[in-house]
């Protein structure tokens, strides 16, 4: 039993941005490390173009050979019907639908407005649900755009009250894509998606590019928050910020629940263990910090 | 105005456990930087054993060279009647005197107890108070020990009401010295502290050894923090933990109060160069990530 989900997005945002390709083989053993340590849902795949995002590549593969245990449920990021049909014929138990908040952004990253991710989202709930599995909508760059700066957080609970009253998705997520929010705004963003969407589950997405990911992770879980995404080692990054640091760290994030007396049910150290192994395989040293400070109290 | 004091320890704290020795020369620029970037208490100086804490040497010449401007406040850190001596002859214009609050952390690191570390902190605050200058008490590892594990918040709370008993500070401030601390924690010390040395300012000092550092500080602020220790770059570092960041770095610190609406008084861009300064005089990497990140929105 757990106080709050961690949701492991490792081998999709975290692995997303990174330039050294994992082997199917090398993301399988990343996903059944998390699942090994506890972890209970896991961001395993994207369903975009292998052509755009080359990480991503091989999504069927790692779908048929991920460990499949009873509570254990995969995600799979899906942005349009050809996605979703590729999610289906994987069995992923869930889907995440992605929104983005602002017109720069959406036409850049998806190749459409937002009027148009809005529709898509919609449209993947309704048929997700109709296949009978588990939906989201992330709602990206809801805390400030690299392009186009601040984003009101009136439209974004504009866009939660559309998304709640066109799709009812069975969780929402609101993504902090670019690391640039602060608890105040996770705050105001909480109590106007509880109003907007009354009833479904929040689940929040922080990166520490500006070191506020943490304060922000946990604010969110004292706003309400069922679920936190984070990425084991904290790797990823941000294609905007080249020497930016990437998702919160799922080890670090347990570390401060589990001091906070919130529980997760995950082992903190075979999460410290992937992250060296994931670490050594992307050829990088891992941003998180807790395989370097290590374990307090010690002994434990 | 500002509606949190940032209190720049990087002279001090983020210093003092670096293995490049910066001359007078440069500590004399690093403060000038801090004070030009708007920052008005500055920890320049400790008044210890030089041949103890080499980074610490120099620290009269230091205090002869920094520049005296209406409303910028030195700091000297003091652990007794012979500290107290060098600081006032140089002129400081507060002290911060240190306890100790688990026994094998004090003896290892001042070479005596508890009880011995308290009574040379009223000492110290009764004599400075008698020379006419503001004194702080830091109560050293009250979130936990790196020898003893876990320290009980009742424990802190009574060393906190003895030294507002007996000594009455103008500041206590309560120092998570080995980045173990959670919100949670500081919230209940912040209570604590409130009730047993009620009207006195409370000060905090956190480390971002576990990430936890930022979370922690704005805390600390809800909870009715008066003034922030941190340090330009995040330079510092833990001699317990080798690999461990320093303090909070106060680019990042005044990035998430800028953006959450507390006032500063602090130009941010300018401790980013600060720091950019310091980790080419100390020939290391920014542990901050301001300077990675950029600031958001990136026109201001």
């Amino acid at each position: 039993m757990s106080d709050v989900q961690l949701i492991e997005v490792g081998p999709r945002d975290g692995l997303q941005n990174e330039q050294t390709l994992l082997s199917v083989d090398e993301k399988v053993e990343f996903i059944g490390r998390a699942v090994d340590a506890g972890v209970r849902r896991v961001e395993a795949v994207s369903f975009v173009n292998p052509r755009r995002v080359p990480q991503m590549a091989g999504a069927e593969e790692v779908m048929e050979r991920v460990p499949r245990l009873d509570g254990v449920s995969y995600i799979g990021l899906v942005l349009n019907r050809r996605g979703l049909d590729r999610a289906l014929a994987s069995a992923v138990d869930e889907v995440n639908a992605v929104v983005v908040a602002t017109e720069e952004f959406s036409r850049r990253n998806q190749g459409c407005g937002v009027a148009d991710t809005i529709a898509a989202a919609v449209d993947v709930v309704r048929d997700a649900r109709a296949a009978g599995i588990a939906t989201t909508v992330t709602i990206a760059v809801a805390f400030g755009c690299p392009f186009t700066g601040e984003v009101e957080p009136g439209w974004i609970s504009d866009i939660v009250a559309r998304l709640a009253d066109e799709a009812a998705p069975d969780e929402i997520a609101l993504a902090d894509t670019i690391g640039v929010g602060v608890p105040a705004q996770v705050r105001d963003l909480a109590r106007r998606t509880a109003e907007r969407a009354p009833g479904i589950p929040q689940r929040w997405h922080f990166h520490n590019t500006r070191n506020t990911g943490y304060a922000n992770a946990l604010t969110a879980l004292e706003s309400g928050a069922s679920a936190l995404d984070a990425s084991i080692g904290g790797f990823g990054g941000c294609p905007f910020a080249p020497a930016a640091t990437g998702n919160i760290a799922s080890e670090d994030l347990v570390y401060a629940l589990d001091r906070s007396g919130v529980t997760t049910g995950i082992e903190m150290q075979r999460l410290v263990d992937a992250a060296q192994w994931l670490g050594k395989a992307l050829d990088k040293d891992v941003p998180a910090l807790l395989g370097r400070a290590g374990a307090f109290p010690a002994a434990r």
